[in-house]
C-alpha cells in the first residue's frame, strides 16, 4: 500500500466541567487527507484545497511538522506526501489543527504497517498542534485519534482514557464567524480561582463521567456545568447565554464553549432534539448580522478513519 | 417489630482528589445501635455505652437531634428509645458522628415500614451531623448509608451518587491518637487555588471515577493523589508524608487524610496487601510514642445494617 485517504474529524475540547481534560469527536465535519509514500526523502505537502491560507512548508504546516516528528523517530529511506482537503475552519475552535496532525500521522502509520499505538501517535502529533496553538496540549488530539469522549489524565507522562457514552448522544455545534484569539481567551481566565468553584467543578466533572458511564443522560444534563471558565470566556462570544438558555429550552441537556470558543456545543438525546438545537441556535443568530455555521453530529465512536 | 439492633459504619470522607465530595464506607468498623418503638412520645437516649463522654440529652445528641428531625417530619403518637454502643472514637476522622446520625434514622426508619429512601434519610442526618461538625455536609453519612463509594454530588438539593468498585479492594487506616480541630483542619484551607492545579485535581478525580467503574486497580493508583487539600492539612498529621510513602512502598495504592484527620487512610489491592500496610504504618507509628490504633476492612458495600 503506497497511498490511503483519510478523514480525519472535527473535535471539540474542554467539555464544560471537563476544561482542558475532556474532549469528544464529530462524524459529519472533518477534513480528506490523502498520505502518499514517495521515492524522495522527506515530508512534502503537496495539495492544500478547502479556500484557506495555510503554507505548503512542511515546517510551517501542523499535518508537516507532526508528520516530521514522527518520520524523524522512524527515519525510513523514503518520503511522504501530504494532500490535504481542509474541512474544518482553522480558528473555529473544533480542532481544525488537531485534525490536521492527527491525519498526518495517522495516515503514515497505517502506510508503515502501524509501528506505533494511538498514544503514541498523539505524542507525534502534539509537535504539530504546538505549532498552531503555541503549547502542547492534546485536548483535540486525544478524541481524534481515539473517538468518542477522551479524559487526557496527564500529558507527561501523556495518559489518555478512553470514556464510554451512550449510542443516543449527539451534538450540536454553532461557529459563529467571529475570531477569538486563543491568547485572549488564555489571558482572561484567572490564575487562581475559589476552592469552593473549584470542588464545584469536580463534583460535576466526576458525576459526568459516572453519567456516561451509566447512560444516564439526566445526570449528564445535571453535570454538564462550568463555573470556572464559561463566566470569563463566555464574554468573549455574542449571545452565549441566550443560545445556551435557548438550546436548553427546547431540550439540550447542556452547552458550552468548544474549545476555546467561538463555537458553542451542545448535546442532545437522539437527533430530532439535536436538530431542534441546531433551529433554536439559528434563530439566535440569524438576527445578529454575524456570520455562522452550524453543525450536527452524532458522537464518533471511531475517530481517524482510511476512506 | 418494635425494635432493631443495627450496625451503623465508619467511613472515609474527603477521598484525595475527591475531596469534599468523594466517601466510602468501612466494614470490620462501627457502632451498634438499638432503636426501640415507646409508648411515650419523643426521642430518648437511653442508654450509652463504650467510654466516651457523649450527652445523653436528645437535643445535644447527635443521633438524637438527627432522630427528632425525622420524628417531627412524620409526627407518630408513639415514641422511640435510642441505646447507643459506641466503637467509633469521636474525633478519629473516620466518621463517629455520622455513624451515630445514620444509625437512628435508619433504625426508625426500618421500625416505620421504610417511609423515606436513603438520600431522605441523608437529609435527616444532616441535622445531626451539623450538631458534631458545625456545617451541613453528607461526606461521611452518604457511605454510610449507601454503603460502597458515594459521591455527594450537590448539597441542595441533595443529590448521591452510587459509584462501583472493585470487589478486591481493601483499606487500612490508622488513627494517630492526637486532636486534629475540625476548625484549625477548616482555618489552614486557602480560599482560593491556582486553577492549573484545580485542572489536575478534576483530570484525576474523574480518572478515579473511570478507574472504579472499570476495575483498573493501576489507574486508581495513579489517581488517587490529592493536590489541593493534602499540602496544608498534612501538616497537622505528624509523620504524614512517612506513612505515605512507607505504604506505598509495600505495595499500596495510595493514601490520604481520612475526612479532616488525624487518620490517614489507605487503600490496596486485595487482603493481603492491606495487612502489610498494616504493618507499615504500625513501623512508623510504633516509634513516635503517640498512641494509635489500625483498622483493616473490605469496602463494605450495603452500608448502615441490620443485624
Amino acid at each position: 500500500m503506497n497511498e490511503i485517504k483519510i478523514f480525519s474529524p472535527a473535535t471539540v475540547a474542554n467539555v464544560a466541567c471537563g476544561f482542558d481534560v475532556l474532549g469528544f469527536c464529530l462524524d459529519s465535519v472533518g477534513d480528506d487527507m490523502v498520505i502518499r509514500k514517495t521515492d524522495k526523502k522527506g515530508i512534502f505537502i503537496t495539495k492544500i484545497e478547502g479556500g484557506f491560507d495555510l503554507p505548503y512548508e512542511t515546517e510551517l504546516n501542523v499535518a508537516g511538522v507532526s508528520a516530521l516528528a514522527m518520520y524523524e523517530a522512524i527515519k525510513p529511506d523514503f518520503g511522504f506526501e501530504i494532500e490535504i482537503n481542509k474541512k474544518i475552519k482553522p480558528g473555529s475552535g473544533i480542532g481544525s489543527s488537531a485534525a490536521s496532525a492527527v491525519g498526518s500521522v495517522f495516515g503514515m502509520n497505517e502506510l508503515l504497517g502501524r509501528p506505533y499505538n494511538k498514544t503514541q501517535l498523539t505524542e507525534f502529533a502534539v509537535k504539530g498542534e504546538a505549532l498552531a496553538s503555541k503549547c502542547e496540549h492534546a485536548d483535540n488530539l486525544a478524541p481524534a485519534l481515539f473517538g468518542g469522549f477522551t479524559l487526557v489524565k496527564s500529558m507527561s507522562p501523556l495518559e489518555i482514557l478512553q470514556i464510554p457514552s451512550p449510542n443516543d448522544l449527539y451534538a450540536t455545534i454553532i461557529h459563529p464567524q467571529i475570531e477569538v484569539k486563543t491568547s485572549e481567551a488564555r489571558a482572561i481566565l484567572p490564575k487562581e480561582v475559589p476552592l469552593s468553584h473549584a470542588i464545584t467543578q469536580w463534583a460535576n466533572f466526576g458525576s459526568l463521567i459516572h453519567a456516561l458511564h451509566t447512560s444516564d443522560f439526566e445526570l449528564i444534563k445535571r453535570s454538564l456545568n462550568d463555573v470556572i471558565v464559561e463566566p470569563y470566556r463566555s464574554q468573549l462570544i455574542p449571545h452565549y447565554y441566550e443560545v445556551k438558555s435557548e438550546v436548553i429550552r427546547v431540550g439540550a441537556l447542556g452547552a458550552g464553549i468548544s474549545g476555546s470558543g467561538p463555537s458553542i456545543f451542545s448535546l442532545s438525546k437522539g437527533l430530532e432534539t439535536a436538530n431542534n438545537v441546531k433551529d433554536a441556535m439559528h434563530k439566535v443568530y440569524a438576527k445578529t448580522g454575524i456570520n455562522f455555521d452550524i453543525h450536527v453530529s452524532k458522537i464518533n465512536t471511531s475517530g481517524v478513519k482510511i476512506i
